[in-house]
């Protein structure tokens, strides 16, 4: 296990009805005027904007909005929530949405606080040091952005989404209702899951030994999406099983999974040249590549995909031969996925082969030539394990 | 699922030689006149206290002291270090030591910070409001005092052990080195390995629904604690297995495995009789009473009791019979208790039935009149449950 420091101070306000108490959870937090951050116009049709609207005026709360966040949310919207709170005094973010609008108000929270251009903490020229408190109502169980330090920003100038984590990013406080959930078409709660499970996933294939706990702890999570996603698919409207789905959503990127281990998170990095390049739900390319980053890699530690396969999908170990317990453990989770009505291959989403360079290319264009901790992956191998998802 | 909130925003700082950073996160915390809190002259022989005292003064801070804390720790002690704070202007009280140590320097800290007397808290005249920031050196893995917000007193005067919770009470930051188990005597490694599987075991017991994510993540920590518990009595200095021993005892008592559910803590209630009157350590009291308990109430729900079975001890499911699975468990726990060198009964402990009726008259004798939530028992269950632990 390696040495760690570990602090997670966002307040979580779980269960029914909890929007309600957004005024009154701003207004603890000191706020005045709060900038509304959101995407279309789905939480005015359902009603959730206006039950908002009214918490923040029962505490005195005035506010401004901005919506129009997209997926992958984009650099040039971040820029003019910058610019919003500065002219209108803001002192706090309330992001309703899902994991875009969550990263967006985030990078407005450290944009704030910045005399220079926001997009240099995403290209590491500068660390974020502070950040006006952002807080959340979330909508999408997906990203656990509404318990992470991080955020991920797409710069539409050439298609280029970066990540940026810094301790001053966490929310203040993220209100999880499960029912906001409910109105979730087909399509985005399996690409949500998908999220959710990979976080667990990235963070499970570790070089770092005597991880135990945290092992199990993984699993558990693990096991647990994989066991009610698939319920979503005809019963959208079930409190309970939403609850396991946001909650585990929210516990797998709280980084408590995360101590005293180095996860991988090559196939976040190249699934976000995917999502960069061709706007693809992040989840669904997650879904694309986990598995051909599997097939990939599994021979670096194939006791460590035996113990995924064992005790994440129960498959019965084959003494004689752990490798074939490790591949019917990836080809339970391709038909997991499969089952949720996922693409598991770049040419069911119409993704050929002439792209695969340039992906690599960019993939590997950053500060670090390789991605990857688990095992270093350089230009020609992101190739092929975009061949193996082709 | 139930609505919950949940909020930990305690720093772990987890690993080797951390001790040696006492000083630099205390001034992290502002703190300029610190209060080193501990038990006896253990940490001086270890060295341990050189090496904090060093780390103080090379971050220009001074330090009062107090030591004198002994397991089940005494009101009187907190009293004198209630006044202590006051007299020496101390700014941050530092608890080295295990839970006992931890619980009198969260007392300490809630007292400073109250116009009448400390021990209100703990019969629940007032509520804890405020604190004098307090923090953690953590020596024995057992508690968890380290990531939560209570703390457990003894009144001398009439041997009335008691608890409290607040917000304003989890310890600022808390360090936690593996390494400063190692010299903890094979009982305390047993009481303490009892205690950690106590707080999961205790939340696990629930009547609420629908508690998936947690039920999981419960298991995973307790089949952790059962795995590597043993593996310390004849390797006590094996450093991986002391931190999988105490992070397991962190995140046990840190409220995750809390959320959405209701947990029972009848074991507990009933134990902090029997080690009010007689003085033996918290988890060897647990020892005895957690399966005298699974006895008396795994028919209100034989099916959660057979999960227990067979996800933490693996005990192969008996179809025509759930409950011979149940009694498996309880079977397999008790032998685990065994094999840690642990009494089971109270027999062996020299405790005997003619105590069992005033331990069940002050177990009931506070605000109310029953314990649990899973089972509410009343004085004849208690008795009941002793005699099963005769």
């Amino acid at each position: 296990m390696n040495n760690f420091e570990f602090r997670n101070p966002v307040q979580i306000v779980f269960g029914k009805k909890t929007e309600e108490r957004a005024g009154e959870l701003a207004a603890q937090y000191g706020a005045k005027k709060v900038l509304l951050h959101y995407g279309g116009g789905s939480i005015k049709k359902s009603g959730l904007y206006d039950r908002i609207v009214k918490s923040l005026e029962s505490s005195g709360i005035v506010w401004a909005e901005l919506p129009g966040v997209k997926p992958n949310p984009r650099l040039s919207l971040v820029r003019e929530g910058v610019t919003l709170c500065r002219e209108e005094n803001i002192d706090l973010i309330l992001a309703v949405g899902g994991g875009s609008v969550i990263d967006s108000a985030k990078a407005i929270g450290i944009g704030v606080k910045y005399d220079g251009d926001v997009w240099d903490f995403y290209t590491g020229k500068a660390e974020p040091q502070e950040s006006l408190p952002t807080a959340v109502v979330l909508t999408i169980p997906a990203a656990g952005s509404e318990s992470s330090q991080g955020s991920v920003i797409t710069n539409e100038d050439g298609g280029l989404k970066r990540p940026v984590n810094a301790a001053c990013m966490f929310p203040a406080f993220s209100i999880c209702n499960p029912e906001l959930a409910f109105t979730l078409p087909v399509h985005q709660i399996a690409a949500g899951t998908a999220d959710i499970f990979a976080h667990m996933h990235e963070r499970y294939f570790t070089n770092i030994k005597h991880v135990d706990l945290t092992d199990r702890l993984i699993e558990a999570g693990m096991r647990n999406i994989i066991h009610h996603a698939p319920r979503l698919l005809d019963a959208s409207e079930d409190y309970d099983t939403w609850a396991e789905v946001m909650w585990t959503g929210t516990v797998a990127h709280n980084n408590i999974l995360d101590t005293g281990r180095l996860g991988d998170w090559a196939s976040h990095d190249i699934e976000h040249e995917l999502s960069g390049m061709f706007d693809i739900a992040h989840g669904a390319g997650l879904a694309i590549i986990i598995p051909a980053w599997m097939k990939f890699v599994y021979k670096h530690d194939v006791e460590r995909f035996a113990q995924f396969a064992e005790r994440v999908f129960f498959v019965e170990r084959d003494y004689a031969d752990p490798e074939k317990t490790v591949l019917e453990g990836i080809y339970r989770l391709e038909q997991h996925f499969k089952r949720m009505g996922m693409a598991v291959r770049l040419s069911e989403v119409g993704i050929t082969a002439d792209s695969f360079e340039e992906m690599a290319d960019r993939a590997t264009s950053g500060d670090t030539a390789t991605l990857g901790n688990f095992v270093k992956l350089d230009k020609e191998s992101i190739i092929r394990i975009l061949k193996l998802a082709e």
